[in-house]
């Protein structure tokens, strides 16, 4: 499909709705021990309460994890053409144990460099890759094992607490419910050490390529927040650079946590390197979709030299996570011959594919040494791919899906010996019940390694509301433990998501994120809904509209049926008219049920005094 | 609010978007033992499997439980000025139980009536309203346990079965997943005594007041499939007598098993009466909200006089439920006084209210036997209100919530003395991981006595998604054995829903009960789920769209990327185009895969042997 983007550089943007601040929230940064770790969050500002004395009441500002990055920082000029500041660029540094290289190594992206027919649409390039020097080992888990905490670490630990001091997490613990998490390890209080310690033990990641220094350093982890991943990327069918893109940057305003560059389409080299110059989260790939599109979509042709070069070409250009469906052996194949939907996994198929054309044992899991090798070299994390995940309920839990399960428990065994991050993917289709399975399998067979599931959905027949049926899905394996939910959009199953549905997608999974949060017991995680629901039982509208997950639909639902700016001072709202409002009804009878409380308190005081005497008589 | 509606029946009308059959589907009347017990159910016509030989392997048709109605029904002339056929007037009729009245026993529904103003928007009543005779108990309960079997329970067997013979539910038992139902005793197939011992033991409900002859029987069990309510209304502040006939067809075409008609604004009465008339399913109410509204919203001037007349008035129009909150006790009120959120039950905070300005029990507690009396005069059954649920995560599980749900299992008792049908209403905002103490509690002080919540909304911070926080908590909670679903919209918390919100909630709704159904292991239920995913694997793109729950939707979708009409027979999608589509790559993989499974199975008979050999040497 040609793309009219001869002049990208010249006219590429990210539209105004993308990176307008969010209403009445501030960008603050919050300073490490180290000063140049400065962690960004959102702070979003309430009006105070009116008291029935005619006072106010002061209603302290509620900080929320914010994924957006400069892109909703006022003070931040956005330029895409230009890329995002590399935060991490001095941490990396420092460390003295990597090199700059003149140009990339991959013969693949030397030959897209000295194309000049593609010079129109390359982002200008003024970085050079960055590699290990030698045979040094550069992933967080490296470090962590020889007990260093890193900046990135530091930086997580802050932003998992929501830079709220140790008094005030002891705090907001007494203001929510205690979790029930299943086995999981969630401390009072997120600390540098913990973090070092959770990764150290392979329970936690931070992705964070060497070559994308613009990211913000976040953890993957069951006992850190659930995150969330939003899936983008174009195909051979639709989509351009620009709109991936803008896709990224939706995507994380709204709460991704990272994201996949999932393309399959034209100029995949050019579309990435783009996203990951400015992106402020993880981007992951599935390099084989790549390197498939370098052997013209024939299977059979791929080489592990191939797909070596193009893991080479990634890494070079940042990308921080990669699936890899190592797990695919030859053995498992024959497994899903009697499954109602056979193979769904995209990057699982195309390997059985190549295993039964070569009647060959998967490259990917007979090099996966020479993998790992690389994958220190620059910090990139595997993402165990789940190729054989089942595709619809009736395949969900079978032989093929936990046989691959167990041969991706191995696979974490050696990248762990090579120190590298780790984290495993998961289904697909899975009824409810059979959830918690999945899980409990995944944490025996892979250690606690992460968990990174899509959905999983929860039942086949609702095609355009995937988003739902996954949701559902994701909110349980994420409270059982799952550390990473992949989102699904209302598209899935019928075609590729636009930027509305990037939204519902995100919106649906910050949702089954959060309800995990509170469910497992992460620290602070019911500040944000005390606080909506004061706002709501206080009826200050535009705290309500200012704390919603999405600002922008909750005012403009309101504003559907009480449209005047005095409705927002309304103490009723819609649904009931201003007679029948149980809310404000129920602020009436506070008064008096607290002078009635205090009343029963006397007569139980009372009361027990008198009933001693009557005993006694 | 002045209503324009001064020739209602000469305008009034449903929308042709609402009434036409849905595509590729028949209406098809399944007979009882009883020739006249017709039940309707929705089956949809499947396109054939083209073979790798060249031919065609034939698709059967896939019922599903249908709640839509004669509007569905092409032979079906939509007349709502007429209201629908009185399918169980003549089994009202011949249990020979009950009278016909000259007119309505109420006072108020006789004064509407003599109001000449009110002739312009009043259903045109051609009906005599229905009473049991003398001191005769006319309730299913009644009948179940008289060991009768009465046409409605035999209908309900039926439609829950979608029909199907004991030898089609055994095959489709086969190709499902065992479900884990929590204590549950759901059978391999429903039969009529089943359906009456269930309702005998108060564990079952059909809501079907001898008044509302024009209902299609539904039962509420956790034995059964979880049902989904739609509540719909007007306000003093929006919406018209036409708009909520509208909405209540829109809402049982997308699924509503039954409907609350939850209006506070004007002309309550001769509203209410339309919806009625033209319902295919049980109609619920709040008397309470009437009640009020009849007293200019002064809670204070309440009296049992006014509610007793307002309960005869609603159950001589044939309301099937009606919400009563009686257990909120005048000790339990103080207990709310700490809460975040206070009373946020509508009709919680108006007795509440009653109950401090009299200082004095609750007077639907104190006339609890009254009402029973009213009940069993029509079968209407009770949903038991839980006026003191929470509102806010923060309030959830609280001691005047749990102290309210004992008090509605001692009224459950008594109700059931009376030979009453009874359900019990529960929460509201609960994280998922205390979800399930409600369920188990409901169940242990209730005795199994149905259980009906709104949600529960698992988090407070995504006002405009509240279908999506709630409908997590109502997935789980109907696994754990919750038998009807309280719909939540999209504009919870934020407006009055209109058409397109009620559609929203209703998907959300029917995708969590029936994820509900897969995991608690309803009979028959994945047959659905393996009808859609077979034509997923298969690329029979208009049969995915004809089994999706919105098969508008899926199609819409599907032709935003992939138009034509050819689109529709590619066996690809546009996620990943032709070259990369897993399901193709998968599909050539089965046949050498299959070929591979026989040559191990040999391979592990003969290896057998030579193991055997070679241990031997």
């Amino acid at each position: 499909m040609a793309i009219i983007e001869s002049e990208l550089r010249h006219h590429i943007r990210v539209d105004a709705l993308s990176t307008q601040p969010f209403p009445a929230s501030r960008k603050i940064y919050v300073a490490g021990q180290r000063r140049d770790v400065k962690v960004a969050l959102r702070e979003i500002d309430l009006t105070p309460t009116s008291l029935a004395n005619g006072q106010q009441e002061i209603n302290e500002p509620v900080r929320v994890y914010d994924t957006s990055g400069p892109y909703t920082d006022p003070d931040y000029v956005v330029d895409v053409r230009k890329g995002l500041p590399p935060l991490r660029q001095a941490w990396i540094e420092e460390r003295g144990d990597t090199e700059c290289l003149v140009g990339f190594s991959s013969q693949y992206a030397q030959m897209r460099e000295h194309n000049i027919a593609l010079q129109a649409l390359r982002f200008e390039l003024q970085r050079q890759p960055r590699r290990a020097l030698g045979e040094r080992n550069v992933t967080q888990l490296w470090y962590a094992r020889q007990g260093i905490i890193t900046p990135e670490m530091e930086y997580v630990a802050i932003r998992e607490n929501l830079a709220l001091s140790e008094a005030q997490l002891a705090e907001a613990e007494q203001q929510q419910h205690h979790g029930m998490s299943f086995g999981a390890s969630i401390p009072a209080q997120i600390t540098p050490e913990f973090v070092r310690s959770e990764i150290a033990r392979g329970r936690a990641v931070i992705p964070c390529n060497i070559n994308h220094p613009e990211t913000e350093p976040m953890i993957i982890g069951r006992n850190f927040r659930t995150k969330v991943n939003a899936n983008i990327g174009n195909s051979a069918v639709t989509s351009s650079i620009e709109d991936e893109v803008e896709k990224m940057v939706w995507a994380t305003r709204w709460g991704a946590d990272t994201v996949m560059d999932l393309s399959t389409g034209d100029n995949i080299h050019e579309t990435r390197e783009w996203i990951i110059r400015n992106s402020p989260v993880p981007i992951g790939t599935v390099p084989l979709y790549q390197a498939l599109e370098k052997c013209n979509g024939v299977a059979e042709d791929l080489t592990w030299e191939l797909y070596r070069d193009t893991l080479i070409e990634q890494a070079e250009q940042g990308v921080d996570y990669f699936t890899i469906h190592a797990g695919v052996r030859l053995a498992h194949i024959p497994l899903t011959a009697k499954r109602l939907t056979g193979i769904v996994s995209r990057g699982g198929s195309i390997m059985a594919k190549w295993c039964l054309a070569h009647h060959q044992e998967n490259f990917l899991y007979t090099h996966f040494e020479e993998i790992c090798a690389i994958m220190k070299a620059y910090d990139v994390c595997f993402s165990l791919g789940d190729g054989l995940r089942p595709g619809s309920i009736a395949d969900a839990n079978d032989e093929a899906q936990f046989a691959e399960l167990k041969t991706l428990g191995e696979l974490t065994k050696i990248a762990w010996a090579h120190d590298v991050q780790t984290f495993i993917e998961g289904p697909g289709h899975v009824p409810m019940h059979m959830i918690k399975e999945n899980m409990d399998l995944q944490l025996e067979h892979c250690q606690e390694a992460p968990f990174y599931t899509l959905g999983p959905l929860t039942t086949d027949i609702a095609p355009g509301y995937d988003h739902i049926t996954s949701g559902i899905g994701a909110a349980l394996i994420g409270w059982y433990g799952c550390a990473m939910l992949c989102y699904v959009t209302p598209k899935e199953h019928l075609g590729l998501p636009n930027k509305d549905d990037v939204k519902q997608g995100m919106m649906a999974y910050k949702i089954a994120a959060h309800a995990a949060d509170l469910a497992k017991g992460h620290p602070a995680a019911q500040l944000h809904d005390n606080a909506m629901s004061k706002a709501r039982f206080e009826f200050r509208w535009q705290d309500q509209f200012n704390l919603a997950l999405d600002p922008d639909t909750a005012r403009a639902y309101h504003d559907e049926t009480m449209p005047k700016e005095g409705h927002k001072l309304a103490h009723f709202c819609s649904m009931c008219g201003p007679k029948f409002c149980s809310m404000k009804i129920s602020q009436e009878v506070r008064d008096v049920a607290e002078a009635m409380a205090q009343k029963a308190e006397e007569f139980r005081a009372q009361g027990s005094e008198l009933y001693h005497e009557v005993a006694n008589d």
